[in-house]
């Protein structure tokens, strides 16, 4: 029962999972945390979440596809209180990164920790194209 | 790469997410929290079981769709011992909504907390129709 | 609107929900956690994702697929300190249960946790048939 799945592999953990599979018309994407080009996250939540988002983009273009493509996100952050006194700005930056009031649905919880503790978002996003 | 999507757009964060995204068949769902009809979310689990089960219903029948059409289920609690403790009766109370043994996948984990420090329960369903 | 679904019932909770529900070519499964064949679970992590694991094998195999159609998962862990303590016997380990590089997007998140203390990892796959 073979499926036809298309593979973006990237990042120090490329042999362990995928960042993007898509299979038809879906694109299930990995987890993104908010690492910068040097790999290292930055401090403060807005700029993390800039960051994942700019992985979600990275991974989407790799399927020439874009943050209209994303349709649903949930978002797992290590501090709501946090989140909720940022939320202002946090949807601002996102919704500049949507360009648009953002089509996706969205999940919002906090855990207890991402895999690096200075992560502080990890945004799961799915896409269809 | 434009896709069709159909839009769900409700509640006080209506220009950040969307409740229910539709593309082809499937209906990515944002999750649902236990707010009743004034915003507030009743003390007991079981009674926001309920709420967050309502809208869930009211996102699906949005799209023409009834618990019938839910595949996959995930519950975001922030206490699973009360949550074990009332597992009775949170699924005899699921079990009426669904009106038969519900034919959906479902994953259950304790997060640290939701949106708001009131809230026990967040469910975050697709759909299929 | 009635969809045409594909259930897998099993376990003592076969009445709450489904193992897997397949709906076209998407098969959707209830998160696995570690328990061995008594049904308890393993002391160690790398165990019960190894039991895990294990589960969803048995899922797949009813709907005639194996991990090769796995696309997405998700790891809910207890313990992040513990998780990437071992990664590298973790992975190892899920790189022979795949029986290659895995062709899946995976996100990690530590929850607070699972419905029984003794858990450690919950599984929760997406495949494609």
């Amino acid at each position: 029962m073979a499926i036809e799945k298309k593979l973006f592999r990237d990042g120090p953990y490329a042999d362990l999972f995928c960042q993007g599979v898509r299979v038809g018309d879906t694109l299930y994407m990995a987890g993104q945390v908010g690492t910068d080009e040097t790999g290292a996250a930055p401090d403060d939540l807005v700029g993390q979440m800039k960051c994942a988002y700019a992985h979600v983009e990275t991974v989407l273009a790799e399927f020439g596809a874009t943050m209209d493509n994303v349709v649903d996100e949930t978002w797992f952050v290590t501090d709501i209180d946090d989140t909720m006194a940022k939320v202002g700005d946090l949807f601002a930056a996102r919704g500049e990164i949507y360009g648009k009031k953002p089509e996706v649905a969205q999940t919002l919880v906090q855990v207890v920790a991402l895999v690096d503790p200075s992560f502080k978002i990890e945004i799961k996003c799915v896409a269809v194209l």
